[in-house]
């Protein structure tokens, strides 16, 4: 008898017998018959098993357990006056694997600090079950977005020797414990990247159009809801780009990642819909039929102006970093959608976005959203070999270590721009889920590393 | 005017005026006109560019330099004679960024040890150029199998508080210089991971079939041409499956991957065949249209000791670690194709292969495959908490740091089985190349980090 997954339309299969194999989220047991929920795995709804006295070791079944491996062995009953469109009416009940006592999943509903410290366990539970799955699908729409369109997809090193990005604090790789650099693993200081931009510009250098889609890494001591020490990112680098091509981008991959996962994972949308967030799908598809509006910093700082007030950081001037709340206000309030704030003072931002003919502002874009603020941050880079190396030493970087970086600018450099998209904000926006522990398999934040 | 590129079939559009952009591979002069072989990145072969004495800047465009970045504006025409079916007659070139005399790629050839040092360009050189593709293209092939077949994808974590898995020699992770764990960034000690699979489990027992996809690491001083201490791993993990299971999804795994990069990185491989390997794709054509064969460890072991005379390693005896040189005497000789041995010594295997009857042999599985030998390892997990408890005691394991492994046993588990794909590696069989060293965009070994 074949083996099915219940994703696959078992309505279809009105009166035939099949083999389903799952776990057991309840069994409930009335006089004269019982009904299990299995959950296979094939998709976020599971489905109603019914078992009857006259089946082969019914005492045995009426103690199954939550969270227990079965076999079920069945008929397929069509059920059209009940949500699910089918059931299962078993005439076999194998057990696989019986949870014992101390299965840490029950039915009532577990707090997410309880389940945080289960990770090997929480996928079972709806939260997390809906989440991994989005998660996976939302992989899957980073990579055919940029692979249709020609991008190639490269991976950066995790391990690096360059101490120079300064884009945050690092930790080291060592295989040693005395910190004698030259008789380490690597003959230098090692570090966990914590951004794949300097090393993929490269390949956008040669290949025009690349991503990367790997884990970033930073050793701060910030314990929000929003920061891990270990995140995915996204960071597509295009040749021959300028900071409006860069911004066409990055709208196009917003919006094709919201109809992907709607498209893909509607089940676990409609999940977060009703139990996280109720607005969140409404959010995205808003998102998703706008236009991207596109404001100066400048601009963005005469408006906060005119609101000071409504702010708990009242103190807005030309050059200061925008908070949340600013960044928020002017999605939400001033645009009433999603916005590009572009050209920012260059003494806030990073010392390789492209200096722009004011002397003050450079070539970049971060992307406000309503609800979450900033979604993507990016700019076009600085392509000339003398503005760049006195930005660096305006900075007091030292040279050689980016020597390399340098070189690529008279080396047939070119205008190019890229921008980066952290993977987990992106599924907290989607989903609704606050906190980055719960986007994330096994999340590592300061002073806690679970398994 | 539209800017194209090179990949969109220019030759449809003959007599039209384009714009391309790219990088100049070389620049001819001769008496009346010059050619310049341009690349723009979008396909491994590139165009040829004609210009000739009456465009502006003439003797400008004469000197320059390869490697540098150009926008070319022309007409294209038809060249029905010549190998490439098009080329574009310029009537402008834009020079956007030279590159100077420092510039470290020539026409002629480099060695690989020279291309090493300046990951930075060479990508620009022939054999990465085509590497690094195919090497996007595989990792596609990967995600799209998997995804196509409703696996989950799974980010494991990098950074591991799992001292045991014993797998091999580990990195540590750290902020302090006195290890002083307790007061570490994570309260413990934290090394990056040998392997996603013990993490990637409880996934398995949650949606059946997952897979990771992601970076792994090995402190091991060893300075081989298929060793690297970063390197990307694939890992399913399939519930319900047996060893057979696994087995099968190896076998279609391995055939899909060989079939896609044909149909999609079709020019790269015609590049290695020329190049770099005569046979590369005779053989991995071969692959795709051979039965796997299967032949348990114990055979394979008398197979050998007819042939013993014929290695350096002559002391053939059942328990011992197969050499390369055996492994590839089986697939070659004896079989004359893939094959899966099976059925290994438990003593030279992991401590979660499911032990067999016998109480001698674990359910293993290794895919030799002709030419490089072991391709992918798998087996069938002990989903017996007794026996793999007491298996653990037995090799000495501290119990309390995979607690939590071992708690899946009871959670509802149940048979399950999974395996390890190098994809480094595989791109090394897929091509020919014959180290690991250039087929990552920045390799990193003992004493060797780059950038």
């Amino acid at each position: 008898m074949l083996i099915k997954k219940i994703k696959e339309n078992l309505q279809d299969l009105d009166g035939q017998e099949v083999v389903l194999q799952g776990w057991v989220r309840t069994n409930r047991k009335s006089k004269n018959l019982g009904f299990i929920e299995l959950n296979d795995g094939s998709s976020f709804n599971g489905m109603q098993v019914v078992y009857f006295p006259e089946m082969d070791d019914y005492e045995e079944v009426k103690k199954i357990t939550t969270g227990s491996a079965i076999e079920v062995t069945g008929k397929i009953v069509l059920t059209p006056e009940s949500k699910q469109p089918a059931e299962i009416q078993a005439s076999k009940i194998e057990i696989l694997g019986m949870a014992d006592h101390e299965y840490p999943l029950q039915k009532k509903r577990h707090s997410f600090e309880y389940l945080r410290e289960i990770p090997h366990v929480r996928p079972r539970a709806n939260t997390y079950y809906a989440m991994f799955r989005l998660r996976s699908v939302l992989a899957m729409a980073i990579h055919t977005f940029f692979q249709d369109r020609g991008y190639v997809y490269v991976h950066t090193p995790e391990i690096t020797g360059n101490d120079a990005e300064g884009a945050g604090e690092c930790f080291t790789v060592t295989t040693r414990t005395d910190q004698d650099w030259e008789k380490d693993f690597f003959a230098k200081h090692a570090q966990l990247t914590v951004s794949g931009q300097l090393h993929v510009e490269p390949f956008a250098l040669t290949y025009r159009n690349v991503y990367t889609f790997g884990p970033t890494f930073r050793a701060e001591n910030s314990n929000t809801t929003r920061h891990a020490s270990e995140f995915w990112m996204i960071e597509p680098e295009m040749a021959f780009a300028d900071l409006s091509d860069n911004m066409d981008v990055i709208e196009d991959m917003i919006k094709y990642c919201i109809n992907y996962v709607l498209e893909h994972a509607p089940e676990e949308m409609e999940f977060f819909e009703k139990v996280i967030d109720k607005e969140c799908i409404n959010r995205i598809k808003h998102v998703a039929g706008s236009d991207f509006k596109r404001m100066t910093y400048t601009e963005a700082i005469e408006e906060l102006k005119k609101a000071a007030d409504q702010f708990e950081n009242k103190d807005i001037f030309w050059g200061m970093d925008l908070q949340s709340e600013h960044e928020r206000y002017i999605c939400e309030k001033v645009v009433q959608g999603p916005v590009f704030l572009t050209d920012y003072p260059k003494d806030i931002k990073a010392f390789y976005m492209r200096e722009n003919e004011d002397g003050k502002t450079v070539a970049a874009c971060d992307l406000l959203v309503p609800y979450v603020g900033e979604l993507v941050g990016g700019s076009q880079r600085e392509e000339r070999y003398d503005v760049l190396e006195q930005k660096m030493k305006d900075m007091g970087m030292e040279l050689e270590p980016l020597q390399w970086y340098l070189d690529l600018r008279r080396f047939g450099g070119c205008k190019h721009s890229g921008f980066g998209l952290g993977f987990d904000r992106m599924l907290m926006y989607l989903s609704g889920v606050q906190n980055i522990r719960d986007v994330q398999p096994y999340p590592r934040t300061p002073r806690n590393l679970i398994f």
